[in-house]
């Protein structure tokens, strides 16, 4: 029996393992003791089950915010798929529905069958396509991040792009609060933006790719979406959580709109940050993202000030790229306040396989952004030869003035 | 200027003030004293701005759970709508996108312009053109789910619809469970629906709605929709939140969807019952939806086992049914653990622009699900009347065997 494996973490004051069981029954058949075994008989392949409970000590922090005592405990529960189709809001719907509503539950992951997982598309692309993409094989890539891009125009956005570009990164991706305007119309960023993008290319051989920002009503993306590939867009953004991961899937799965995803993580702080309630972030930015389809994931780096624990950023990072899953990997993108001497950190924690990804730590460099592109260059590749960023400053101009304004994190191993 | 004015509480060690003011900026224009004159007077109707900032005194209880003092404080930040295009991705992007990830931080509320609500479609229908499908003008209405349907065949269904109509019910809802099965599958809960409720009109006089559950890839729903309201679909079930607001708002835009929607709140118990993080229910379940255009709401009623704080509930209802609103009415729908002893209650609270929607308080009556059906409008009627539920019960044996089993709140005022 094909069954899909839900894990949630439960506060209550009763008996949790009585509350897995309604939760078991209430999210599929109903009932079950008071029904006829010829009913249990035909029912059966529909039942909910607890797989597993295991109980943590109470947590003093949380009884003493609830003003009570608190039982906790890690539920894991299966749900037959035949209850549900094969699409992520079914799966939702079931697993963390109604559920979701009845106190102090959060989801912290989700096991699917791998019959299941193949009705879903993952990334178009993934690493090695994208890759392929940049034609850069062996080391993190490096991308930038408009700054300041509201109300401003056209020349503006395509001389910042040309800053930015010029200083070697491989990405550069529109703001996420840039929408469709008759300042910063949707298709002439795409088109000037490849203008520019190409110059620079002619000048330096490097080529890089334009994240454009995905807008507008849901029904209406889908067009949208086509007209950007027609009109050459190398990469959509798109806000995924303020559409919705189906959206998502939907825009992956045309083969009309074949140009990487890149999924941003607006609102999805929304979800994932309370320690009772939503869903834990490496289920909903890591394993369902890929799943959905996303060719490259955002999220909060735990080095800046709007940070991610750790371990959550690292779960993320982890449920991306994991080569057991059938799927293609997704590029982890830890975000927000990364300057070049925190490459060594970044290069330790998510690995060659990861962006480096800045916004004020390429535009604030004192040679401009070209200059703060240059500087995480040459970070990047310090990190991948092993040596120090103060060494490898002694021949890098770009990344002397950095750490020289903001500092440096050497790693030892 | 026509802004938009977010509000949030903000739990933070540092100065709040000062994070208030990095959030109207960061979100807008990015730097503002640093601009020459000149950019400032070309960017300044781009600017958001910190219109009004309440300090709340510390909360011990989120001070000890966090370890750390917290300042808390009610803070606005006025956006301007000029940022951002009219639809609910791009407003919650801006105003709750990366900010959703910056700490503790709550969207409590939206203000929008009139000017700009008019971009909205609000409910089609709403609470009079409901009225109308029902020709009930002056009271709650009544509506029943379905219960253990999950394995069951299209037979079952239609009996367990029967029996619910027989009891006079004005609506009854899909389980938000039920996907589209080879044993449940959507067209023919359809047209076995519909056959069976006509089958009860032409024994009763009572016509009684059906909303079936839409489901499915989202670029398929309409599709779906189209097709169901060809079959002569009543109603339309919706599980908004595992799809997305914007959803709803394309399947409500459609002209040829001319159904009412009913939306049900599964999955948004992810992002509403925290202090720290999320979005305020009122806001979420009934702002955002009513202004998407969902003709119904159903939310956690604050009486049941899986309740809602009394205050969020209300909020909810008042959000949908604000006659100041330029946007027509939505039902509020309390659900869960709701009993035919609890409708005076629910009259208090909600008044007679409500639903009364039961589960297990229908099914479980002595005399099964058209029992219950009888026992609630027994009950709406005596309080409409001003009866109380042990005066009506004299004169209705249903209701009586309902307070036997149940009990009954009586309110006096």
């Amino acid at each position: 029996m094909s069954q899909l494996i839900a894990t949630y973490v439960i506060h209550d004051e009763k008996d949790i393992k009585k509350k897995a069981e309604g939760i078991a029954l209430g999210l599929t058949v109903g009932t079950w003791t008071d029904l006829p075994l010829l009913e249990q008989e035909q029912l059966r392949k529909h039942k909910g089950e607890v797989v597993h409970i295991q109980e943590l000590e109470e947590s003093e922090r949380a009884n003493q915010y609830f003003g009570k005592r608190l039982k906790r405990a890690i539920v894991q529960i299966a749900y037959p798929t035949v209850n549900f189709s094969a699409d992520i809001p079914a799966l939702l719907a079931t697993v963390f529905g109604k559920l979701s509503l009845d106190g102090e539950v959060k989801l912290l992951d989700v096991t699917l069958p791998d019959a299941w997982k193949k009705q879903f598309p993952g990334p178009r692309f993934g690493i090695d396509g994208i890759r392929r993409k940049v034609n850069v094989y062996d080391r993190p890539l490096l991308m930038s991040i408009f700054k300041g891009i509201i109300g401003r125009d056209l020349a503006y956005l395509t001389e910042q792009l040309k800053q930015q570009a010029l200083g070697g990164v491989d990405l550069v991706k529109d703001d996420e609060i840039v929408f469709d305007s008759d300042l910063l119309p949707f298709e002439k960023r795409i088109t000037a933006g490849k203008a520019v993008l190409n110059e620079v290319y002619e000048q330096t051989g490097k080529r890089t790719l334009y994240a454009v920002n995905l807008t507008g009503k849901t029904f209406e993306l889908k067009e949208k979406a086509k007209r950007a590939v027609e009109l050459g867009a190398d990469v959509l953004l798109f806000n995924v959580f303020t559409y919705g991961l189906d959206v998502l899937q939907g825009l992956r799965e045309d083969e009309e709109i074949a140009i990487p995803i890149m999924a941003h993580p607006a609102f999805s702080g929304a979800l994932t940050p309370s320690e009772f309630y939503g869903v834990k972030a490496s289920l909903l930015l890591g394993k369902l993202l890929r799943l959905a389809g996303a060719d490259f994931v955002l999220f909060p780096s735990p080095y800046g000030s709007v940070a991610l624990d750790k371990e959550e950023a690292l779960g993320i990072a982890k449920e991306l790229t994991d080569e057991k899953e059938p799927l293609k990997q997704a590029f982890p993108v830890p975000s927000a306040g990364i300057y070049p001497g925190l490459v060594p950190l970044l290069f330790r924690d998510f690995g060659v396989n990861s962006i480096v990804n800045a916004g004020g730590g390429i535009h604030g460099h004192p040679d401009g952004a070209a200059g703060g592109g240059k500087a995480f260059r040459a970070a990047i590749d310090a990190a991948l030869a092993g040596k120090s960023l103060h060494e490898a400053a002694r021949e890098n101009e770009a990344l002397q003035k950095a750490i020289d304004l903001w500092g440096a994190v050497e790693v030892t191993s």
